[in-house]
């Protein structure tokens, strides 16, 4: 199933995106798209059923899309998990996955608006595969175990600011959590209809140009083994979002002068299956 | 005004202390303690009128004190910013603040049980003053401006694995966010109580022996000076918490063999006029 929330910010309504591309909604259902729904399976076979009844009331497609998933609990974020991007930023790969947080007040909807930083002059993009947790996930055993918690995944954007993130002291967080950071959907895509998440494409644009062009067949820690690894250092809810990792081809990457975003560009995003993202970029 | 919440986990109602020292139910004034209430100003002072009025019901006071703050958004957290703790952990002064983040799942009442996670053999305390944002924090000029958005303050622990955090690559986040690393409380207290939070002392005991013994004159980078540097770099929203960093004396800062804390460990804290927390120690 295709779920994701429709509607003006902050007042979203759930909704289901049908086989035949019809936007339905599910609000007379459930309340929102969010972790208490992702771990009732009660509640997932009746949205299920629903959806294959083709009975659910049909929505104006025109409806603004927030993200697809509501009562974010945590964002944990893995860097530097691509082969080619640690290449890119002459980075060692990882001999264990690289872990940082974003709040999940910095998530929006896949086209709103992103906002460049007052004194910013390092705004980056990257790609991403956003992983969303079903089940509780604490000291898991195998990647096969990780995987089994997943509920579904989206494209998640995880905007960047590399002069905050790596030269002002401390800790990646401080260039990762500015408003309107994390764009994330359209839809929340459930782990069935995903079969493989390490063969999946992922591309993104700046201003028409394509800038990444990767596969999550570079991760150097898959799916599984993240969500078992993370499971040893922190409790995994439903409704946790972990953002994988990007690959090559962002700003930080390229030769001087590096092409950072400003306001008035326009970003372009998609992951295989999952949907795709627009923002227009302005000043904050 | 002393503002708590009391009664099982999860299911914590809000309540005040009053200057007697009666618990008091303000269930039917107010939904909960969190963001929205501390940001209503008209509903704020219902709840100081009724304090004033003697008349709220009295509670139990054996009850089980949860953390005073529901629906936290964000726990932002300051790393090295005292200059006796800067000094015992051999790390210059900062320029700037350190940042980092802690998960609001982490949270717990401030005398429930803190887990020992799997395989960890350097789990180490922290005494911290915790500032709960009170109006929306974005991109102010001052450091007034920024005590000005403080709603008030509590005693937190920044329970911290030392390994995790610095020995297995990546941030410091990794040994922020096991599951029970930060109780607060007992209380939120409101910040016309404090009126200077430079000049608290902060003490923390393991198993009856005084451990840190500092005070928030020692702090690097003040709380009106940590609100304003913070809100440069993400939006700060009512509800946040920032736990301002820890005095010298924490394990990692003593001679070997360091002495992290272990299954039935006691430990024992406070800050001045903000109460005094107590968590036994087990293994996960």
């Amino acid at each position: 199933m295709k779920l994701l929330r429709v509607g003006t910010a902050g007042a979203e309504r759930p909704a289901l995106l049908d086989a035949g591309g019809t936007l339905r909604d599910l609000s007379a259902l459930v309340d929102d798209i969010d972790g208490a729904l992702l771990a009732d399976e009660a509640a997932l076979a009746r949205v299920r059923a629903a959806a294959d009844s083709g009975e659910l009331p049909a929505l104006d497609a025109g409806l603004r899309i927030g993200p697809p998933l509501g009562r974010i609990g945590k964002i944990v974020c893995i860097g530097l998990n691509y082969h080619d991007h640690a290449r890119e930023t002459g980075a060692e790969p990882p001999a264990e996955p690289v872990v940082f947080l974003k709040a999940p007040d910095t998530v929006v909807g896949p086209d709103d608006t992103v906002l460049v930083p007052r004194g910013s002059a390092k705004t980056d993009w990257e790609v991403e595969l956003a992983v969303v947790i079903g089940r509780t996930a604490r000291y898991l055993e195998s990647a096969e175990e990780g995987l089994a918690h997943v509920a579904g995944y989206a494209v998640a954007h995880d905007v960047s600011e590399r002069e905050f993130q790596i030269e002002r002291g401390g800790t990646w967080d401080k260039g990762k959590n500015c408003e309107t950071f994390n764009p994330l959907g359209p839809w929340l895509v459930t782990a069935d209809e995903v079969p493989d998440p390490q063969r999946l494409a992922l591309r993104l644009w700046v201003n028409g140009e394509l800038k990444q062009d990767g596969t999550t067949a570079e991760q150097i820690f898959p799916v599984g083994e993240v969500v078992r690894y993370l499971s040893r250092f922190m409790t995994l809810y439903p409704g946790d979002v972990i953002n994988t990792g990007t690959p090559a081809g962002v700003a930080m990457g390229r030769p001087e002068p590096k092409p950072y975003l400003r306001a008035g560009d326009v970003v372009e995003l998609e992951v295989e299956g999952l949907g795709r993202q627009r923002q227009v970029l302005k000043d904050a």
